[in-house]
């Protein structure tokens, strides 16, 4: 029998459905799992979104342009000029979801051999988009009881090699809901410029931003033009994942040609969910106004009740919709697993991810879980008390 | 500023576009642009589709499992049980388009200086997705005098190194039109066999066969189940372009396993391309039987016009809705530029694809084009006699 790649065997499973056998089993009993392991967010899509699915009123169903329709680069143009006002059109490559738009760019920048140094937890997909053009990751550790923070210009430095291109971060971040300050980017930016690196920024999250925090995009720092590339999405700004509509944004003129070199392979992103896409920049600030609103709800409740248990440990995240909290158990995916397999509360248990899989193999951290506050407050009351009942009961 | 990487360098600008700003130049002149350059049929989707697709009725936009909607992947199955009645759903995963299908194919059997050995001319694609896993092309080189038949074996054995991963056809072949027989098959077989090697053959023109031929899928070859890995798309078969969905099948449980791996990392292919997809399976046979006597009137039309011109070859095609045409000219790119810049009948002039950029760079062949026969019989009628009005004028 023929083998598959190296590349393919050592392809990481996603951490986020590893244990899905466990709930699939559990719902089979007869249970409800509370998921609040994956990202895939319960609020509706704009509403002039949901209009025009129902409306498209088309009749035939081509490719578009490799790098996305023209029309929705133009208006989505005039979204990034909110952040920079010198984005243009031209800057702006539309991909198949931001997954594409990350291993697009990873294809752009890196060989085989090359390096990427990424703060550690990470979203876990990095390692697939990495692995598939047999790049590295060089992990930079970051302290959940420093609340994540960035790592320290001496560590990065530490770890630049011949074979660094890149330095990627996630902000805000999914695993963490850290938030990068204006002094943390500038002082990245210092770094890139004078290695000559780039700076990959996934800003997927960049609305979802509390307690009056501004989210500060790598657009805005004129530095580091060249350097920078933003991957973005509309997966979770409009509750819309299932469209895989992303983009890569950058004025570096050979990163978005390289880009659509790559892109024009696979010729065009799905036409229906470029068309739903730009009609979500309809939508107006109240959309975001009230969905922040919700989220940042959720998260205050689910925070302040996950720290009152006994033993945990959880920084309030100031962006995205995920936190990390540090269990009082040995091996949190174990707990994991027995709260879906032996416990419940009315027959309700909660599904969550074991936070070893947002970190790398050489920091392994096995005492963690990432929460998704994705359900509404309710559920996330029951989730807790349900955490904090199982906690009571489970023996490592 | 920090360097792209140099596969992103190599990576090559596809052929079918690289004469469009030509072609867009002609249009702003005013020039109607007869489009025999790219596969993007003129016909419509099946009704039921279209149905669908203006009344979906979806209140929100989720992802879908990563290997596809389990029952679109059931139904699915039911389409290839036809073929080869052992194909279940677990044969099956779903992908965004036929491109993803090809590069994770690639990602899960090559890793970096691994090998693909392909008849040359091949989809110029190929290219892209085989550099981006950081391999190469072993190309052999089929000849327009022998309609293309598929090289002897012993051709094939002379390529066979020892990072040799799998031979990839396609059948019927885009850009050429070939129809491989049973034997030829067979003979790939035995050597897939013997050498231990995987046989990728991408499948997706397999519904337009003329002629009373019949296609034969790789999926009915028994004895190399674990070596053969189909490449499938909607995009043709129904006139889906947009929809962006296709599929990998094998009966090969590691290399369903690794692309599914693959698959994780980028989440989900689109859910609406999906939901239509699975309707397109309702619409039944006489959609193929009106598409394909389309098709087949249409490349008789232009293949008997085109071999009436004074000094062209273009063997009559069996299968895909592709010819290629060796013209009286030295250069057919200069040619296909100056149709566009510099000639009309009635201000209509036509697009072609020059050859070339679908022939490997160690086989080049500078006098062909591939002509899409993707119009009209009408348009196709002009078409012809554009090029050979054109061909009396040019002079190289």
């Amino acid at each position: 029998m023929p083998k598959i790649s190296r590349k393919g065997i050592e392809m990481p499973e996603s951490p986020i459905r590893k244990l899905v056998p466990f709930a699939e089993k559990a719902k089979n009993k007869g249970k409800n799992v509370l998921h609040l392991n994956i990202g895939q967010p319960d609020l509706k899509p704009p509403d002039c979104v949901i209009k025009k699915l129902n409306k498209l009123e088309l009749n035939k169903l081509e490719y578009s342009h490799s790098a996305g329709i023209i029309e929705y680069r133009k208006k989505l143009a005039r979204y990034y000029k909110e952040i920079s006002e010198d984005i243009t059109f031209n800057d702006i490559l539309i991909t198949t979801g931001g997954s594409e738009a990350l291993n697009t760019t990873i294809n752009c920048i890196c060989d085989p051999g090359d390096e990427i140094i990424i703060p550690d937890p990470y979203y876990a997909n990095y390692n697939g988009f990495i692995n598939s053009c047999s790049a590295t990751i060089k992990p930079l550790l970051c302290d959940i009881k420093k609340e994540f923070r960035l790592p320290s210009i001496e560590d990065f430095e530490k770890n630049i090699t011949k074979r660094t291109r890149a330095i990627l971060i996630c902000n805000p971040g999914n695993p963490t809901g850290a938030l990068y300050s204006i002094k943390e980017l500038k002082q990245l930016s210092n770094i890139v410029k004078k290695h000559d690196l780039f700076l990959v920024t996934d800003e997927v999250y960049r609305e979802f931003v509390y307690d009056n925090n501004v989210h500060n995009s790598i657009l805005t720092l004129k530095n580091i033009q060249q350097n920078s590339i933003v991957i973005d999405s509309v997966s979770k700004r409009y509750s819309m994942c299932g469209a895989r509509i992303g983009a890569i944004i950058s004025k570096n003129k050979d990163v978005i040609n390289t880009a659509l070199k790559f892109s024009q392979a696979r010729l065009s992103p799905p036409t229906i969910g470029q068309i739903l896409s730009m009609e979500a920049l309809n939508s107006g600030k109240k959309y975001f106004r009230d969905i922040i609103n919700e989220y940042d709800k959720r998260r205050k409740t689910l925070v302040k009740l996950i720290n009152k248990i006994d033993g945990i440990i959880c920084p309030l995240p100031k962006g995205a919709f995920y936190c990390i909290a540090e269990l009082p158990v040995k091996n949190a995916e174990n707990f994991c697993k027995w709260l879906l397999e032996d416990f419940h509360i009315d027959n309700t248990t909660v599904m969550l991810a074991p936070a070893n899989g947002f970190y790398s193999k050489k920091n392994e951290v096995f005492n963690q879980v990432r929460i998704a506050y994705v359900l509404e407050e309710e559920k996330l009351k029951l989730a807790a008390k349900i955490i904090e009942k199982g906690l009571e009961l489970y023996r490592d």
